[in-house]
């Protein structure tokens, strides 16, 4: 077999997605696209639980999407963001370059801030917008944005969720929730080709969304809102070129996710992750996330005691495998993404070139007691196959 | 033969750039997709003769990276937009959206903005940076932008080039000419997939990149600058995910242009442009750039006395061939593109179609006559081809 | 645009035919493989309006195809071959391989053997098997099958039907005719991949095949017609290896066949053929078929004065068309495919590409006469696109 | 990951295989396919160690392949058949169809004929051709054929190996062990698609070619004998319409051997091979091949005591990997087909695989074990790779 992607995105794409953006002659009011664009809108609804929701489909992707938020600012609101780590951090970032006022929630390395951390600070003060990260995609922690979401959304005006790693990977409840934006990209659990950020918006979020907000203008939602209204109707409509192929990739991939059901498909991330993390833990390597509550189906972060992270991802690329860095600046580690179409046979993978190359570089490791922690975990928890 | 795209982008894309992005385990820190971005980097630098100039691969498309530009510029920066149609005024549009001081040209609908005018306002107010646009999508008006540039850039601190439909179908000397930003995008001329904004910048314009622009995040070069010089040379390097499928396609575009050449690509285009005005202008019709030395090698506004331009479409998409809408409000029109990969096969087609759907649609048309005239436009034209 | 086939086979092919082949994971036991058996076994059955017939698939093509059925001749068999050209000897070429006897009749380059003529034949003497060809490939003849089969069928035991320049492009109606053999290629007028060759057997036929048959052991249907039953039942059954990729894309193209309409798609192949042959003609070209009621829809012979068809063929390569060679030697011409998936488009590119070629090469040409006449063939005769 | 292909041929195929295939406008005059053509033929002499022979590429595969050496029979020759299973009696059945005299020796089941047995018989009588298997697909025998052919070519007029499962997978020596026909398919060893029969002639062996064989017309490689010649100096010539885009991969599946080298590619299928039986027979099962110096490279038989084998396959497809039925009527078994582009974690998830299905089917297995000896093996036998 060909080197697989272990990574945080891209991930391997299947070919039938991949295929679906193999036209020649599809340009942005083509039929064909528009209606590619209408299905991965329906299905960005879908896939968030969110039916009075409006879908954005924009250029770019996680980032994009996160400074597009933008348009529901304006200049002097009072902003939180609770970050678990780099992408957290992230939220802090992009809005420094605007004229509002953010502070930050941060918890230890590992760990993230507890829902209760969260409503004391905003019932302490108003704040207009909090951010949350569902999968913290540079340590893997997982927050539990369903319980945090609910304790604060009668506090703020706007509760925003970045689900770059957890969209299509974990269960997302948007409305159920009270989530007003739910956020992610295309190249994540999705498992299509980077290139698009994903959004969807409650009916309060879109009200906010105005001419005098402190977004520029072309992660401006204002100029896309009358694009998806009309794609999603089936009229083309151009605000800026959108990227064609990458979209017609994507509605494909919505297309398998529904063949598949949302369902099934966040029980098979929890299976191949609970199997890779039963790997790793059986080879006495350590976990980036600290708590086990905290394990997300989307990504792993190991820890190393003796190898160097470099040398085993490059050694791990010749033996078929390519992982993604780390770059929390916490922990020695390399991350393991396990997203979009994996199965137990990349976990079977995963562990068994991961035990060869950590044994190889030092780690003291016994060849095959991961790969027998994965079978046993495949065993016990494999139910949505009876044979 | 399947329905050809005659749209101003994407255009019809050559296969072999397609399937260069049906990589099923390329990921943005893969070897291949550094080699591809280094191989695409350089190609920016190539196809606008500013060897000294550093590239630029943003996501998006002609709007980010005009957007991106804000990165030179400071809160009161007084800006300079010589506008000769829709995509002119974009500038305007997105710079309002900044704290920068704009002011704009404009010439009468079909024409473009005569360099001396230009002159007379930069001698008049320093601009810190003044915008020009090399072809105007809208009108396929083409400005000379090189004489322009040269007679200003010592008024002014920054020259910018819109070169959307202009980088591949016309002769671009960035660095002879003084632009200091020459801005395109992948889907127009290189007649790759749309989803990357392309931009190659002077010296000047990087020192000029700054922490305290009035840029945002996602867009802001400052952010961008470390990633394209380490992937230049080889070394995978992480700001946001880039679209890593449209890259790979690029690069294969880059490498078929550099394959035919840039000056046999230029006169390629300008060959299929003459001969697609030769059979429009010998069917009656009027062109909406006013000026001969207007014509674009890339655009062509085609004028209709009596069809409707959507029924125009329409039709023609049923033979064969998707044009794109007029964007203007002075005309009623419909555009060609000619751009990419066109040959004298779909100048024939463009005119074969359009003779019979004119026709069909109330224009006074004699069937043959463009046909006849985009034969002789070849016969005294095409000498690229020694037979 | 791409260089065009306007070959004989393999023409220009849709790229969702080619990319119905994309598929790394597909066996010849595979679930997908068995079902576009299925589809393509059934559409063949469609496609030659031949209900109650066995239809096979088997490797190579045409001749291979042509030679199965010496699976129904026995030691001694006489035969009769009505041949038009190089591929009606081709039949004489095959049989004499085998015991057979086997009886040519021919008529004068560029005609075929009247239907009388045959029947004056088959009165005289008994055949088992008499041959036909619907559409001699080599000079673009077509021969009134049904009327011939119709009037000797009672003769004859068995009547085949070379119908790989015909199946796709023609009018079959091989039950009514009392076709007992009907025998194609997918690379012909179906558009496909080369790699097939394709038959329909009455029961009278397959009835005829037995084990001691003068056939081999490859191209022996005996072996085939289990497989061949299984398959269409969607049961994997093995006898040696199918083409598995071609026949995967062989059911993507009947698949558009059943799209398109079997009847609309031979009015385009008359359509398309009609305006190549008016433009060549007010060419002052003549055409190698001599009596325009047997022209046929899927090839046509171009005779020329005074070039040299080799220099027509690589003149029109650079000009981005590649037509097939003559190979019958009563001619010096050159062969126009006009088959699989043609529109009027490809009709303008021909004649416009001819036009400019052959007047280069020292035809007396007057640019533009040939393409008016294509575009007036059109105004006259398509009525299948009501605008 | 998607489902992977453990069979016998089609096997798992790499992209870039597949897509080289993916070409809309190459007919088999076009020069692309010229030169994949000669690409091939060259690399078929490379990977035979066959300098001084002539390659031959056939329309069909394996059997179409054998079928094709009644080109150098007459009516009445004695030919030798050394069968060690089903494909070296379809020598039988393919021979008896012709005007031949044919004489078989067998083995046991598992086993194979030992040349000494060979030379008794033909040493005993004049065969003017004696046919031997490299590697029976049907039970995964591998035969020393360098040795059996040293020991009777002085004796026999030519030898002839059916290398279907050999070729890419072992190495071979075809001039060195005086082998005069050495015959292969497309589909297995080399990793691409089906459709293409292989041949290397020695000089011997080519100039037995006659009019006079038993030959029939398709399968006469006097037939293809100028095309092949013709098409490796680089210019088409036409006998029958070969199976273009089969070719055009299989050209691209020569340039991908080339890059491992042949030699790289042996060890790694002898590395694969051997830690899926390390695996197999750590599981307590059987092997069908029954003596440890004829496992060969390329295809394993399992024997099962309890699990019926069509459910370990339909339940192995469950988890994501095909595996190929048994069709030696001698066993109760299924096969395992790794050839091509096989890896170590090919190796790891059939193992994986294969434990979970074999325990749920009511196989004795210790999930884990398997695995275990599949990172052992390697670990003691992975050199290839120095980390």
């Amino acid at each position: 077999m060909d080197k697989v992607l272990m990574h945080v995105g891209p991930v391997t794409i299947k070919d039938d997605i991949l295929l679906a953006g193999v036209k020649n002659n599809v340009g942005f009011t083509s039929k064909e696209f528009v209606d590619a664009f209408s299905t991965s809108l329906k299905g960005l609804r879908e896939i968030t639980n969110a039916k009075s929701y409006q879908p954005f489909i924009i250029p770019g992707g996680g980032t994009s999407a996160m400074e597009s938020i933008t348009s529901l600012l304006k200049k002097g609101d009072n902003v939180l963001v609770v970050s678990n780590g780099v992408f957290g951090d992230r939220w802090e970032a992009i809005l420094k370059r605007y004229q509002v006022n953010v502070e930050v929630l941060r918890p230890k390395p590992g760990y993230y801030v507890k829902p209760d951390e969260v409503k004391e600070a905003t019932e302490k003060k108003h704040y207009k917008l909090v951010t949350f990260t569902h999968v913290e995609t540079s340590t893997g922690v997982r927050e539990p944005v369903g319980e945090a979401v609910k304790k604060v959304r009668n506090d703020v005006d706007i509760t925003v969720v970045d689900g770059v790693s957890g969209m299509g990977a974990e269960e997302v409840n948007a409305e159920e929730w009270g989530v007003d934006v739910y956020i992610s990209a295309s190249q994540k659990a999705l498992g299509s080709t980077p290139g698009a950020g994903l959004l969807v918006l409650s009916n309060k979020a879109v009200e906010m969304i105005s001419d005098d907000s402190v977004a520029g203008y072309y992660l401006n939602l204002k100029n896309w809102l009358p694009v998806m209204r009309s794609m999603e109707e089936g009229k083309a409509m151009y605000f800026a070129t959108p990227p064609v192929h990458t979209i017609l990739q994507l509605a494909q991939a919505f297309d398998d996710v529904r063949k598949e059901g949302i369902h099934n498909r966040v029980k098979r991330h929890s299976l191949v992750s609970g199997a890779i993390r039963a790997g790793i833990e059986s080879m006495g390597l350590r976990i980036v996330a600290k708590a086990p509550e905290t394990y997300s189906n989307s990504v792993t972060g190991v820890e190393l005691r003796n190898a160097d992270p470099k040398k085993v991802m490059e050694a791990s690329i010749t033996e078929g495998i390519e992982f993604a860095p780390g770059v929390h600046p916490a922990f020695k580690y390399f991350r393991i993404g396990h997203m979009g179409w994996v199965t137990i046979n990349d976990a079977l993978i995963t562990i068994g070139v991961l035990e060869r190359v950590l044994k190889s570089l030092g780690e003291e490791i016994r060849l095959g007691e991961g790969l027998r922690a994965v079978q046993e975990y495949v065993e016990n928890h494999d139910n949505h196959n009876p044979k």
